[in-house]
């Protein structure tokens, strides 16, 4: 019986931890522990920055992040017994900050508050980039299971608690096709701002216990954490809440299972870039195992079963995006811009109720909106719509003869 | 009080309705009928394919579709006083199949039976149709406000109907700039197959009771149907059933609200283009009007409020898909890949239980699953989720040590 | 393949219908058509009170009811070989009035419309007889699948349509314990106003096809309809909605299966006894059996399973009530007058924003309410919890530190 | 800002806390800590019965409980400005056991495990004590928000957590009322087993602070904890779950909260007495007042909102209960009969599929079961209707042609 398997001061960087965990992608990365299947246990996570985001009312933070240092994960968890081609069945049984009201908490992302982040442009950026070049920020506190932010009065929403990211660790093979194919793509536009993809980089790295030319090696080699890949990773996807359970393809012996980047809350997309509320935490965690999984169920990624415990809404204002950019232009099915547009159109909505565009940005990020699919076959427009839970205001957001009620909303905290 | 604003008799042609409907958008075609603010009333549909899918067990009849035809519209209505730039408000009070039952029924799509189509790589095509390039169809069976299919044993759904396609007519100005972006996209690459869009075209068109040279100029000048645009159209959106509540917007006088295209179930995407369960039946509405919506608002596209009717399922098996492609390519923040990724994934899994590919396709299409844009920022890769059901089935579909209980499970319709 | 197994002409009463129904349960009343197992057909269905009620502004149709009518039901429906033991397996596949909207209905209920009554304390009562003794009555406009209602300003409800008595004929055995003991109910106190129970009453009869002297002693042996009993009846769950699957008990050959009472929408309790909107319309079902049910699953009453079709609500508020009575007085563990305490607890809040306490009343009975009884053993109180959705409701009825919108919402309709 | 208002050392009685908590309700009982309007902070929480209960297989210690010493309370917190007539505003943010999972975990109710018992019919007794008169009990694990029993395999439930009992003290006058009230029900047969409900008792009390004469002058006239009454109380609402906001009546200066009895599950009626998974642990509240809320809103008892984190089922075997006793004899509108009876039909359903009757009856306590008051007007029988989730099993126990699959599954803990 592991009790926590993976231990975290939140007073200190992970860096500095009695077990260090790691944040690049590398099969040589040594476990930290070691659970069997059944076995239910803790590990606790900083949140995805190493707390270089303070509690405050600037976005200097987010505009000077050092993103190197991302994504801080704890791990590697080793299963016994684990083999290549199994399904490492892992429960979600319970998740939350590391404190869930603020009780004398001290100043780490997770310590009863959390934030979300609009990365600038030349620093990362995000999926309305071009709209909204500049960092920005704002600062949720949390109460229990629910979070308010001075930056956005008028809303509260309910936690929908999940990883960011988790995953078993790349075989050498497959690590070495994530980044030749990852390669190919940043040579067609190396230069691009913000790029195409982050290629392997030993600055900054974090490789849990690995030491020496070990190390070196493995930095040089070890993937970035910032995409979703075939193992899971960094996925996002805000249904992998409390009591959920996935079956994450492994590929090395002992499976080597790596968590971090908790969200208090997020929307479909997560569409800053650090649009959720960002925290660190611990994950209640059950393990098992089907053997041969991969080959009997015919699956090369992730599976999952959601949890019952997501917060329940049931009025939305929804939106509609089609494949034509902003210019006019039309793209053939391309449900990325469909989506952007959806985004857009409700930003352009809440800005009538006196939110700034950067809050309205915002609130579409951490609060539970879903983004979906509807059409993809209707050529030559993809078209995906976005539903904003009306219920998260404490003022009626509903279209009605009378038009928008207009009120200064503030804004988001920003740079100096 | 205006009843039944639109008639269908389902046993005659669109054409041969004592008051025509219509199949491309257009400002000049004249209204068939006049409703005013605040009346209900019904609206009679055809099929999208004004009846040229049988209730049989070949798929001859999607391989050798005439897609000229399609969609068949019922209206356009007027709606008194609306004028451009005001919001139609369109409450979708019911809507519903030609017979909900097999009680005597005709032959037309609508009269206690639906239909599900896989259309040829070379006649439309599809999400999958570089997967599946021939045509397939199953035939369901109407069971209130569920359905069975023959062709698909082991699957019940509930309906979640709703009319794939509705809105206003655009302004002759809007029709042009249609027509311009989408001739500019054809223009890259003029001889694809599937084309990349739909131009005007003559052949086939069905203008409402417009007639003569007038019918002539704006059948050369119509949108075709096939894609949502700003003005709603065919968004195919499976939320938009029961209850829901449409703000479209209004570009001529008198708002010209046409509709068609009904759908009594669908997943997120319609992925096979045929790809709900088509049918002719009514939708009864009520209208309203927010002057100056579009102003007050800042909208351009519909907004719309989701009813409260939806099916309720709480268990789902979920796959994911990141935009890498089949061969191994990665593209940049690709949603569209991605949902296509994941779509495979759901299929390489349910044929592991026994059903061939385009069964799994066909239910993918026509049962209520949910598809996400989970993740839209972690360069290079997009993460879509999908959401299959697995209470329309009729075994246990969720993974499990033991393994998939493989069973034949037969075919659906195919081509002689 | 029956297509309409039971006809009903709206415009005429049940007696003069081609082939009659029936008000009284009795074996001997003959089947009005048969069915065999796997058969779906649809119902017609009379108001419970064979259109006693108008759609105007007064109650003194309500007040003058002649209850010796009710329930109209149609059927038998026999199903070719059903015996006793078995379980009938009924789906609920559809369910609806007579129109949905008002296009150019008649008046007979359930054509665009339907209502809700107080009974008088001396013709019926209900569950607040002691608080509302004179008769009230609110009509309510249909919408598709929603209703509103002139005389209960600024409530929209949701339909939750089902039937509220449905059930198979008991044997002669059966029905002969019915009466026995509901006479030595009725023997304690046989003059009480309103009475304990309602015994056989040969008055106002109507057996069917049965004729002559068997109808004559069927009428005087026949149980009335107005109490659920063990081979379900007038059970008045609001939740047999659309897609649910009712196992009844079946008690002689042939199972004889009779149902009415449609309702629109109702709450938990139903309970002004005329408490839920009512209507005339139909009823698509579909038949099974579970031969020898009732043994192999030790079942005495109907199981059941509900459906997915269930309006959705999310926001309540909500009311508890204790076993101590108006009075003061401590009763022992009395669900009953739990209940009844939360209703008025409801009642006495609504009042605060400007409705009258009938029309509280009548909100509560229409509306769909959650009636929980919430603890059952904590000697010596019972507690019960009434859930109000809020939605209803067209302005914000929730508790705040501003105390509540008080605003003339006019009443309902009063006798003269 | 007060961190935690009254701390449990889970290893200690209550009475040996450093400011214990009481068992009585009465208003001289000193505040344990003060709070202020807006305040946000925990109170943790001995299980009810001060941990007489051990983590073993003997029913021993249900039977061997004093029940004297329940329930144990935290509290009573002031809330500074509260004033008789006020409404306190309490918003449960987050409520959860000691322990979420067995990690290291100590011997206490909460630390990572629970239990649901059946009280013997000589010892407090319970819902259906006629039935089922021995002690019984079942031992649950905790998995994060989910729960699975050694006794009871085949079941695991997800967590509706909440607290079963919470108030504020009643005033002296309130106090007199009750007293005069349970006596006066007691006098009419004071020798009945189990009692009709328990006076005052000086035996076993714990009045927090409270000391010498004023204590023993307290204990004297102090309530029991164990009815719900008008202030709240032992209301045992399972809807009371995170997320949810309670309005309570405020009876004296400071209005003197007090919480405890936390339930990790309960389904509706808690019908075995102890019949939730009883547990130690916190709650995570905020306060508020409304000034004169009770006059503004016409209330004498609590209002709430439910949250929105109950756990999410949606399919559901369901029983119905008649006011028709075991004994065949007829009763006028018990509702409480009519819920005792469907609880005993879905006992001998589940009998059908191996568990034992005592097994069967400690599902429906403390798995989340609906328990409505379906219809509470058709004389002479009420109909309540009972909602048994059928995901809580990991097999099928839906109603099938062939009937249900049978299997030993074992016994519930007994006594020696």
């Amino acid at each position: 019986m592991p009790g926590t398997a993976f231990r975290v001061d939140q007073s200190k960087s992970m860096r500095e931890q009695d077990v260090p965990g790691h944040n690049r992608w590398h099969p040589d990365i040594p476990a930290a522990a070691e659970v069997r299947p059944d076995d239910e246990f803790r590990i606790e996570c900083k949140d995805w920055t190493d707390a270089q985001v303070g509690n405050n009312d600037s976005a200097d933070d987010i505009r000077d992040m050092d993103l190197d240092h991302n994504h801080m994960l704890s791990g590697p968890i080793a299963v016994a017994g684990a083999e290549p081609g199994d399904l490492l069945v892992v429960d979600y049984l319970d998740l939350g900050p590391a404190h869930t009201i603020d009780r004398g908490a001290g100043d780490a992302p997770g310590q009863g508050w959390g934030y979300t982040g609009i990365f600038a442009r030349d620093n990362g950026g995000g999926f309305l980039t071009e709209h909204y070049p500049d960092a920005g920020k704002v600062v949720w506190d949390f109460h229990g299971r629910s979070a308010t932010s001075r930056h956005l009065p008028g809303v509260r929403i309910a936690s929908n608690v999940h990883a960011g990211l988790a995953g078993c660790a790349p075989s050498a093979d497959l690590l070495a096709e994530w980044n030749r194919r990852e390669q190919r793509l940043i040579d067609t536009d190396p230069n691009r701002v913000p790029p195409l993809a982050l290629p392997p980089l030993e600055t900054g790295n974090l490789m849990g216990t690995l030491t020496g030319a070990a190390r070196d090696r493995a930095a040089r080699e070890g993937a970035r954490t910032v995409p979703p890949r075939e193992h899971g990773g960094n996925v996002d996807i805000k249904n992998l809440s409390i009591g959920s359970r996935v079956f994450y393809p492994v590929y090395v012996p002992g499976a080597h299972f790596s968590i971090g980047d908790l969200h208090f809350a997020q929307g479909d997309g997560e569409i800053s870039f650090c649009g959720a509320v960002e925290m660190g935490g611990y994950a209640d965690i059950g393990v098992g195992l089907i053997k041969d999984g991969m080959r009997k169920y015919n699956v090369t990624t992730p599976l999952f079963q959601p949890g019952r415990n997501e917060p329940r809404y049931s009025e939305f204002v929804s939106f509609i995006g089609i494949s034509v950019d902003e210019s006019g232009d039309q793209h053939y099915m391309d449900a990325t811009i469909a989506y952007r547009r959806a985004c857009l159109s409700a930003i352009d909505y809440l800005v009538q109720f006196g939110y700034t565009g950067e809050q309205a940005y915002l609130i579409l990020c951490a609060a539970p909106i879903e983004g979906r699919v509807s059409g993809i076959v209707d050529i030559p427009n993809a078209c995906c719509s976005l539903y904003l839970p009306t219920e998260i205001f404490d003022f009626d957001i509903r279209p009605s003869a009378t038009g928008p009620t207009y009120r200064d909303r503030g804004q988001c905290a920003l740079t100096s």
